[in-house]
């Protein structure tokens, strides 16, 4: 048949979605041993609608990631990134509301089947541990799990995948290379970094000043005030000096190179200048996306620890002790979190020069605008 | 292999889970005829999603169906009623919720694949049928779907299955039966629908007199709220009066019969006794689970209506216009939500002889309560 | 106190937020009138929360609508009026969710205070009004309430306020003027409209010839997909022909002028160039806002139907058949839902020229791209 | 005016809102200090919000506790604690939906106000500490924030308040006093302790039997599964031995007593039996509460970490590390979440005696079953 007759080939939904196989997927060990348990179905069915969205989840960073690979992110490929971004969110919505509809199955009812699956486990889904590694998450940094590696439970197939993934660079690398690369930290005659440090500078000079002249503070809360604003003085410390970011770096308290976190600074605070509209909309994103799956963790973990209190998991794991750790210690893109500390009002921050607005702007806008 | 090895056999996740099967059921149109469209996957997902979902939905209301089949429900069942219907509003919030998925799929990403799907159609959708089905939708109430009955697009077996279905009682009637047998209409000597009459009557006629004598009301206002009274009156009627009803029945206004209609009220009025706090809880979340299907189809009709505008779907349909309409017209259990225009205020009840109340309670309150 | 100093006045929590008056304001009937009801609480703090909130959905919209009225509307100002209708829409998911707040108040519990409300009504929230007048909503285009303009029941200073609104320009109109400013519809030699009449053509005549020569379509499937594709080409004539606009304008079946309608079309097309990215988010977003207040109605209607039945109102009107006559009519801005009838696949859409490219592209992009 | 007539004033809805107060309690720093920001509008429509919900679960939460507060619970009154306890959840999940309406306002917007709102903070909360304080979180229980009592930052009428209220009886402790006199752990002949007991030994020691003798486990799994029991082992002695339990106790490991802990465990397995049914779901749905608020604690966190970074909160406090550790320690109904641990499998239940279980039924029932 040729391939334009293969266009009109007729297609019926339950072939289209395979729904022969997807719906003869749901085997009962309960019912296979003899002693039906109703829930298992929902049990079952959840957990494979989990991994339908993990399927999802990797095909939508896999081609955002392919697409940052390059030497070069064409402005057009970054709305895209956004577009799919913004999806991999909205599935994490339902990934965590999906857990109220395991919790309409009661610990009791878990009971009539839990012994069955033995030592099958969340542990085990090689998609999830794929989205880690594919995010940025490094074998280095995960818990450990019954003093096992987490690789371990899985096929040497899968293992070598796992392997070669975290071998290549994940999304918080090309998202890295790509920020390192911003022409904007120098950029006609204008250098971010000094006008940055300048503003800061003249801003907490100013503010201690005022407070320590103010006629309505108390002494203790001037001291208070000036407190708060050292604490701050000191996190600005590490990014306008690099040697103490390098210093985070080998500690393992930060994992955002110098250069990529002051890209990511200026893209946050100037943000409203048309090019770079797009690329904070992408980093905001992928906080977002971040934040999401350390909130599905922590929902996960109040889950299983409802379902079994404190009882060992058919995994052999204290599941409820490890999930609760993860949420912390599994933080993939913290540092872009932390580029709050690093905000200082727009009134403080340095005007851009003509000329460089203009280079931030759009070709069309210089040349027409009326 | 003995039965009780068996439940030694080690369980791996993904074979438990069948994820071969699964995660190889996705096959993108687009690609078999070399013009990858990326976002066919998220269509795909979405649809195989919904189809496990309603697997779950239809386990669920089989599993409280047949409870009520029998002559007699045991109140245990009751219980797990109530668990199961909830559990499936909490499936349909995602149901719902899961559109905003859908819909980060723009109308022009849907054109990369759309035309290479033909005809298929949510039509198609065997089990979202049988799910209408089972709670009560009846062939000649659905609205005609380009003039051919809904059945004709499915194969043989199925539609076989689904007339068999229709044969059958669905939740409506088997509720329905339930309802009519309750003990309670008569009971110990109290008749519930002579005694709600008279309270609705001397309410009515307190009220009416009240707003006559009143000294602050305009007469507009007393018009007005005499009219008000008026037409609830009128509803009243079609239910204290049994050929009335018969009428509504005949003309296809109601579906439930009188005597369920009685008992469904007695049960909405006399909540708080303990013997008919399940039932009302069963009656209120099966209300529920009709609503959220109601308001499934209205998201749904808009989802299609921003993705296609009044473009004609690939089943053929003009899909908004017809998704729209089943909204309004397949709304199956409406009888219960007009329940509410029955009710009166608590202080208005007739006030239940001690020897009912009795009847009504637990064998131990009566026997042991200090 | 110089304003330096002001700047340090403490500032404690219950007096920013102003509890004390906010927290006094829920004044019961039923506590006043010495019949206390539970749940009329729940009640007034449900709807005090919609109008705290339609409060802040009027000051975001009313800032994006100015921030449009110039006749220059700054690249920089989109992203702006993007990010807080993206928060009205986030806001519009509580005001839906909320309802099932209100629904925990079961239909009796409400019958305990209800008849001392008369004759207040949702149908008196002016700032409800006020955000459809914003939108766009003209008093012709409303359903009648009990014969009366809606307007009447709002005090004199109210009206003159909603009548001054309605005289001005509403978001719909600002938009229009913006869409209608375009000045890529013939840009550098490329003429949008013929562009795209010419794909238009080309597609339904080779997809039609390609239909009647397939080897493997029925006739009967071969006349089906003709017919669909005759239906969209009927819908894309009514752009394609001014005049035929101009009739649908006047027919009331459109509200977005010939050219706006054009230059959205463009937008969603040619989204991708960087120029259109953020105008062609804005529209998305726009549309949003949209639908959600649509889906809020229905679902508003819904919970009245749940509530009183087909009780009248206490605003005399028969509350659920005209809110959900309102979730159609009172649709404002269709016209961009519509739009998705228009589109064509992206792979029949007219390249552009290289020079229209760049002028849709950044200025540094064009100077630096290495 | 007499009675009868007031019930006739008419009413309007903006008065009955008290909507001029309302409406007029959003005075916005910026403002006042000449350098409007437009988004303080929504930082204080959004913490208005939240204390007109906290309200309103004070109004809930106290009515409920009452109920429990006499020496008898009426069974009529569980029904209306669980519709009431629904109600709050429901509540709840607005109030962690509504932290995404928040982070519609990113950092730098923040910023703009921030500094003219110190030491203003979200710690200052009365409605926020009463609730907890309600629920039973005692004070020795807390955090220490900045080295002072909770208590300091509020008037010295509030402070009387807290500490009334925690003198006396909450939630937990009522909670706590139904649970003991549960009649029903000796109950005709029946008791229920051993019975567990005895159904936990012949449980266990059988499946370590048939662990041992199977033949296809390997001898690691064989290990794996009896450690894995023999944790879960030493859990139920916790509860089996009233000594262990006392120990705990006093070194602050759980706060439900002995009786209680071993009446809800009751409550959970027997669930079924008609009236226990009311009392699981109202344990349930506290279990809900605890969980929900816990969920909020958490959110709220991250949302605090997102907007300020480490900075230090306008309250003084190292925010993020301050609340994220609130969510592990003020869990303050964990116990409850706990007694899934003690949970068996229904076929492992000791039957109930025929004369029990009509003791658990209604009166009705064992007097006219057919």
């Amino acid at each position: 048949m040729s391939t334009e007759d293969k266009k009109y080939t007729s297609v019926h939904y339950s072939d289209y979605l395979a729904l022969d196989k997807l719906l003869s997927a749901q085997n009962l060990r309960s019912e296979e041993l003899g002693v039906p348990a109703h829930d298992e179905m929902l049990f079952i069915i959840v957990h494979q609608v989990y991994e339908l969205w993990f399927k999802e989840l990797i095909h939508d960073l896999e081609s955002v990631l392919h697409s940052f690979e390059q030497g070069y992110v064409d402005e057009r490929n970054i709305r895209v990134a956004v577009q799919r971004l913004n999806r991999i969110t909205e599935i994490q919505k339902l990934l965590i509301d999906q857990l109220r509809v395991m919790e309409t199955m009661t610990p009791l009812d878990f009971l009539d089947f839990r012994n069955y699956l033995f030592p099958a486990s969340g542990f085990q889904s090689f998609q999830f541990r794929y989205v880690e590694v594919l995010l940025g998450l490094k074998s280095e940094n995960r818990l450990t799990y019954n003093q096992a590696p987490y690789i371990s439970v899985f096929s040497k197939e899968q293992r070598e995948k796992l392997i070669n993934l975290e071998a290549g660079k994940s999304m918080l690398e090309v998202v890295q290379d790509w920020l390192e690369r911003t022409p904007f930290l120098e950029f006609k005659g204008f250098s971010f970094l000094p006008a940055y440090r300048g503003a800061v500078d003249r801003m907490i000079t100013r503010e201690k000043a005022a407070i320590s002249q103010s006629s309505i503070l108390t002494d203790e809360e001037k001291e208070m005030r000036i407190r708060m604003m050292g604490d701050t003085d000191s996190w600005f410390a590490s990014v306008l000096d690099e040697k103490v970011h390098a210093q985070l770096m080998q500690e393992g308290k930060c994992k955002l190179s110098y250069r990529a976190t002051v890209a990511a600074l200026l893209i946050n605070l100037y943000r409203d200048e048309p090019i770079l509209q797009m690329p904070f909309m992408f980093i905001n994103k992928l906080v977002d996306v971040d934040a999401m799956l350390t909130m599905w963790r922590y929902r996960h973990a109040q889950m299983v620890m409802r379902m079994l209190g404190r009882k060992i998991g058919t995994g052999g794991s204290s599941g409820y002790d490890y999930l609760q750790a993860t949420a912390g210690k599994h933080h993939i893109l913290s540092d872009f979190h932390n580029i709050s500390t690093l905000l200082i009002p727009r009134s403080e921050l340095p005007e851009l020069p003509e000329d460089v607005k203009k280079g931030l702007n759009f070709y069309y806008s210089e040349k027409h605008k009326i």
